[in-house]
Parts: structure tokens; C-alpha cells; sequence
């Protein structure tokens, strides 16, 4: 097991009707940025609910509306220039982790003199930020509780993710009735996020962190057991705290401290959502079982943890390492394809050509250095292919 | 799933070699009172390189040595006078559970007027408490990282657990290669506690905590895999380290929060170390296989939870509900008193009379109520029988 730092500030009001926790924000001054997508919590009633405690204990309201699914460096710009412009106290974000990790990156530009695509590329430039909060509406990134963020500038089809610190948020609210409402496809989406992020913390080649690796287990089977139940009945309270208490827990250190290990995954998806602006959760579907097979037939030292997994996971009894793990292999993509419904080709989300796959692998590439396996260009190109 | 607050605010600093980290102490002042137990820390040298980077950091250093295994009164009394006299800025222990649980009621009765015994018995008159920081040297109570503290007047026979927010250490130092000489008798009287405190947790009768449920079954397979390693070789880094670990996580929230029970084990055995001083987790072990057998037999409707936890976590294939739980209790009973060699009875740890039992079985009764299965006095004294 590696040494290891532990800190896990942020406080977090779990379940029903906990908005009135918004009170809370009186604590870090009266301004608030009040950080938002598309409309949807205007729709759901959860726009005016929130706005009505923030009135209610005194605080003062600026807008930043629109974010998008994929955050852009221009939203945050605005937002930034807001907080300069009207000397916000905090931020509050309410929605998914899109809106909270733009929110995020504002609160930090808003104590950085330079252009927050600083902060995107080198998040040791992030020294201080507002103190943020949020109000989560769907089960994905974790960046309720985590300390980071990943930002989009498409007009130069980066995106990167960034972190520190003091991007950790302050208090989060996480009602899961609040998630009724996502789509099944949304819902299936962001289990494969959560599930992405435990796998790319099991797949570790740290020796001795049991727990770490038990827990990561233990992340994988409640979204294995609730994602299907949440999918047949969105309403089903428990399937949903369940799936939203995974997302926090798969990403905010609990799962790596002492077990780290560079991510692999995750950088080739952020290339395709560079690219092509696809559903972050469908890229990392359709991408892991290829790479869990690619890492079997390249480097059968890593065979017997695919093994394992498949043991301990998908309780496959077969005594022979490498069958075990492309059961494992199967058993995943079926979980994916087939229990959760998620395209299980690129081309199926819609990426019809493979122009950038070049220049995509090379950048996935310095992403992913000393991951698991480590993955040259050509390795990423192939398992591009493969998922095409 | 119930809903709950979540805040972990412990900083740890885990791993080899951390003991410079306290240095942090200097943003909590500059008297520290440093408390610790028996001396053993003089002999491993661990105080002397303690109170080295205490010095180089300008710390005043006043002591409180010689606290006791089932910490008394006493000694808290003792250390809450030295911090008044000495205008005490913060407290820092260093060694095992009995160490941290002293000095965090010190660091509240510092802060309260009246007779510390008074932050014992009602845990909501806790409402400050100076710093508390820890260099942990046992795996076993989870103080370190927690809000509570188990504190005895053996004069009274009294044992009791208390609990505040303002408990929970500031920072704690947790280096597993200090716990390289715990004895054998030690180590397995730590692993059975943290395994107790796991079930405590894992034995609930909330609906709907999958994931809090897989978390138990992590920190009890992690558990069972190192204890016995740790055995053998004491030295073995990663044993120590998977031990020190679960010990934190087991009870500092992580598997409680969302599905919240009364505990019932341990108010039975506080009784028996009030009244007999044994070693608080080898009457642990002794007490759990016989209260699971018992709550097969009283309450069927709780079997199949105890026959999950026996194919969860021994692998149990038996598919009859009632005979795999009782399988799991067999099993539960061989790895405490065959794998860790813990005594098997409570004549085996001096016991050697029943005089006793009403009396503590009326106090236990009270502080489980609301457990998985309610327990009344008889209840508790039949346990106690069967345990002798």
C-alpha cells in the first residue's frame, strides 16, 4: 500500500428534503453565484425551491445559466467575470457534475488574474477558489465531493481535466428524489461513469491495497444491483440514493488513497468528447470491455486481477485465469449493452469516420502514461478501432 | 436508506515515515499537552522522535503519561488540570484507542466547567473541545479518526462510550510499521474489535443500504485476509497497513452513515470489562458468536441477513437460509478462536463467576435498545451464560 494523504471535507446532506441546508451558505458571506444548465431544475420546481431559501436567509443572487453537458472554457469565463464584476462570496451549483465542474473552475478563476484555461491545463496554478456548493441532480461524476474538474474547449477540441484542493466543495445537497427524473439513458450513463471511475482505481498495480480493492467491489456490485432497478422504476428511492452514494464515493479518494494509479480510460473518452461531443458514460461503455480484452492479449501479467474481478464481481467459478477474465470481459460488456441499454459501438453514438483517431491516440497517449498498462499511440489507436 | 449528514474532517497522514507531519500542530498554537499510555512508546523510541519534531517546531510539551488500558476518570481529570493550568492550546496522544479516547475527553473537559465524568455520561454536553491530534500505535478502537470515546470509573464499575463532533481529531499520524510490535494477544484482540464494530454496522435493520452493506463485507473480507498474516509475520508492511486502515473506516462513519443501528455487542461487553477489566476485543469475540447463534434462535426473521453475510463473506454455497447462517456462526467462532487464537470463553479470561450478570445485563440492556434485535436483560443474561 503507498503512503498515502487523506481529506475529505466536504460535508455532505444525504436524502430526502435536505434543501433547506442551503442555509448553510450564510457561513461563507451574502453574495452567490448560483451556477446552472439547460433549465431543467426551472421545470422540476427545484430552480424556485432553491432560490426561495437563498432569499429567505438573506442571500443576494447573480446568474450563470446554460452550462453545457460537456462545461465550456466560455461559460467559465463568464462566470468568472460575474464573480469579478459583482464580488461573489461563493458559488452554488445545482445539477450535474457538467454545471459543478464548471462551477468549480469558476470559483477558482475567480481568485486567478490570468484566463482560467490556466487552470484547466495546470491545476498546481489552482491556489485558492470561493468556497463552492452544490445541489447534485444526477449520479455521475462525483465532482460533488471530489476535487475535480474537467473542462471543454471545442472550438480546439480539448478537454481536460484538472485538479486541487480547493476545488473540493464545501457542502453538497444529495436528495436523491431529485434523480426521478433522469432519463433512462442519462441514468445509464452515469452508472458507466461511476463504474469507470472504480474500475480505473481497482485496475491498479499498487501491491497490497485489499481494502482499497474490496471497496472498489463493493462500488461495482450496489450500481450492478440498483442501475437495473433504477432503469425499470426511476422512482425507486433506494436504487437511486444507492447509484447517487456510488458516484461520490467512486471518485472523492476513498477508492484510491494508497492505491493510486494514473487512469487510462478516461483519457481516450475525453478525446472522442473532445472530437466528436459524445455522451461522456456511452464513450467509457463502449471503450472498456475493448480495453479490458486489449489489456488481456497485450500483458498476461495483468490477467489474473481481470480474474479476480470477474471472481469476486460476476462470480465466475472458471479456475483458468485467462477464460476467468474474458468471461469478466463479457459479462461487463453484457452489463453495459445489454442489462444497460448503452450503444456498444462508437459508431453507433454517432462517429462515422476515424479522421482524428491519429491525433486523438497521440494526445490519449500523454494522458494515460503509467497507467495499468501502459498504452502507446498505436495501443489507443487499435482499441479505437476495435471500439469503431 | 436512511438520510444522514457525512462529515469526515480528519486529515490523515498514512504511510511510512509521517512523523514529521506533526508540525501541523504549530496551526493549533504552541502548548501541547501530550498524552500517552504505559511507556511502551519510550522503548520503541517513538517519543523521542515525537517530541523532537515537537521541539523543532517551537511546542511547548506538558505530559500526561500513564493512562490505562479501559482509560479511567482518573487520568482524565488529571489531564484536564494540566491543560487549565497551563493555558493548553491543543491535545495530542500517542498511542493505541485507550491513549486518544483519554485525551479527546481531555481536550473537552478543558473546555467545560463541571466534572469531566459528566462528558462521559451525556455526549451532547460536548460541545468544544481543544484540538485533538493522534499518532496511532494500535489498529483496533478507530478513535483516531472518529467522534468517540469509551472512558471507565472502576470504582463505580462503569464503562461508558460518548460521542460529539467536536471529537473527532484535527489531524491523526497513522504509520503501521508502529504496530510491527504489537503482540500476537494484541493484534488479535484489534482485529476482533474492528471486525465487531463492522458488524455492528453490518447488522442493521435499514432497508436499502446496499452500498453501506458491501462496504462491511470489504473491511470484514480485509480483515480476514491480513489478520492471519500479521500473525505470522508482524513485520509484513501491507498487513499492518490493511489492518490500520479498516480499523479507521470501520468506524468513522463511512458504513453507518444511511443505515444507522443501536449497537447491542459492544454495550454487553463494555459491562464485562467495567466490572472485570478483561481485554475489550476478546470479549468482543467472545460475545458475537454467541449473540448471532442467539439471534438465529429468537428472531428467524433476521436469518437471512446472517446467511448473506455467511456466502458474502465465508463463501457459504448452503442455499437453506437457516442452515448457512448457522454455518456462518461456526465459521465466525473459527477464525476468532482457531485463526486469531482468541479464548473462547469468558472463564478462559478470568471470569470465573456468574455474580455479576443481572446487574450488568440490566445497564447493557439499556444501552441497546433498538439494536437489530431488541435484547432485554434476560436475553442479555442467557448470552452471558452461554459465553462463560
Amino acid at each position: 500500500m503507498n503512503n498515502f494523504t487523506y481529506t475529505i471535507p466536504t460535508k455532505i446532506h444525504f436524502g430526502k428534503n435536505r434543501l433547506g441546508k442551503l442555509a448553510e451558505l450564510k457561513e461563507s458571506g451574502t453574495k452567490v453565484l448560483l451556477v446552472y444548465g439547460g433549465g431543467s431544475i426551472k421545470k422540476s420546481g427545484l430552480y424556485d425551491a432553491a432560490v426561495s431559501v437563498l432569499k429567505e436567509n438573506g442571500l443576494e443572487i447573480t446568474e450563470l445559466s446554460g452550462v453545457e453537458p460537456n462545461p465550456r472554457i466560455e461559460s467559465v469565463r463568464k462566470g468568472v467575470s460575474l464573480c469579478k464584476e459583482n464580488s461573489i462570496d461563493m458559488v452554488l451549483a445545482i445539477g450535474g457534475g457538467s454545471t459543478i465542474d464548471c462551477a468549480k473552475i469558476v470559483a477558482a478563476g475567480a481568485k486567478y488574474d490570468g484566463d482560467p484555461w490556466d487552470l484547466v491545463l495546470r491545476g498546481s496554478l489552482i491556489k485558492e477558489a470561493l468556497p463552492i456548493y452544490s445541489v447534485l441532480t444526477l449520479s455521475a461524476t462525483g465532482s460533488e465531493m471530489d476535487c475535480f474538474a474537467v473542462i471543454s474547449d471545442l472550438e480546439k477540441n480539448e478537454k481536460w481535466g484538472t485538479g486541487a484542493e480547493a476545488l473540493k466543495p464545501k457542502m453538497s445537497i444529495m436528495d436523491p428524489q431529485y434523480t426521478y427524473t433522469v432519463s433512462k439513458k442519462q441514468t445509464s450513463a452515469g452508472t458507466a461513469d461511476i463504474m469507470s471511475h472504480t474500475f480505473e482505481n481497482y485496475f491498479t498495480n499498487v501491491k497490497g491495497a485489499g481494502l482499497q480493492g474490496h471497496m472498489c467491489e463493493a462500488v461495482l456490485k450496489t450500481c450492478i444491483k440498483y442501475a437495473p432497478i433504477a432503469l425499470e422504476n426511476p422512482e425507486d428511492y433506494d436504487a437511486r440514493a444507492n447509484l447517487m452514494w456510488c458516484g461520490s464515493l467512486a471518485i472523492n479518494g476513498l477508492l484510491s488513497y494508497g492505491a493510486e494509479v494514473t487512469w487510462c480510460v478516461h483519457p481516450m473518452e475525453h478525446e472522442l468528447s473532445a472530437f466528436y461531443d459524445i455522451t461522456h458514460g456511452e464513450g467509457l461503455a463502449i471503450l472498456t470491455p475493448v480495453w479490458m480484452q486489449y489489456v488481456i492479449e497485450k500483458d498476461p501479467s495483468k490477467i489474473p486481477q481481470i480474474a479476480e474481478y470477474g471472481r469476486n464481481i460476476w462470480d465466475i467459478r472458471q479456475e483458468d485465469d485467462k477464460k476467468a477474465a474474458e468471461e469478466a470481459v463479457r459479462k461487463t460488456a453484457d452489463f453495459f449493452f445489454e442489462t444497460l441499454n448503452i450503444p456498444s459501438t462508437l459508431r453507433e453514438v454517432g462517429i462515422t469516420e476515424k479522421n482524428h483517431f491519429e491525433v486523438m491516440a497521440e494526445k490519449a497517449a500523454k494522458g494515460c502514461a503509467g497507467s495499468f498498462m501502459t498504452l502507446e499511440k498505436e495501443d489507443i489507436i487499435e482499441i479505437f478501432n476495435r471500439a469503431f
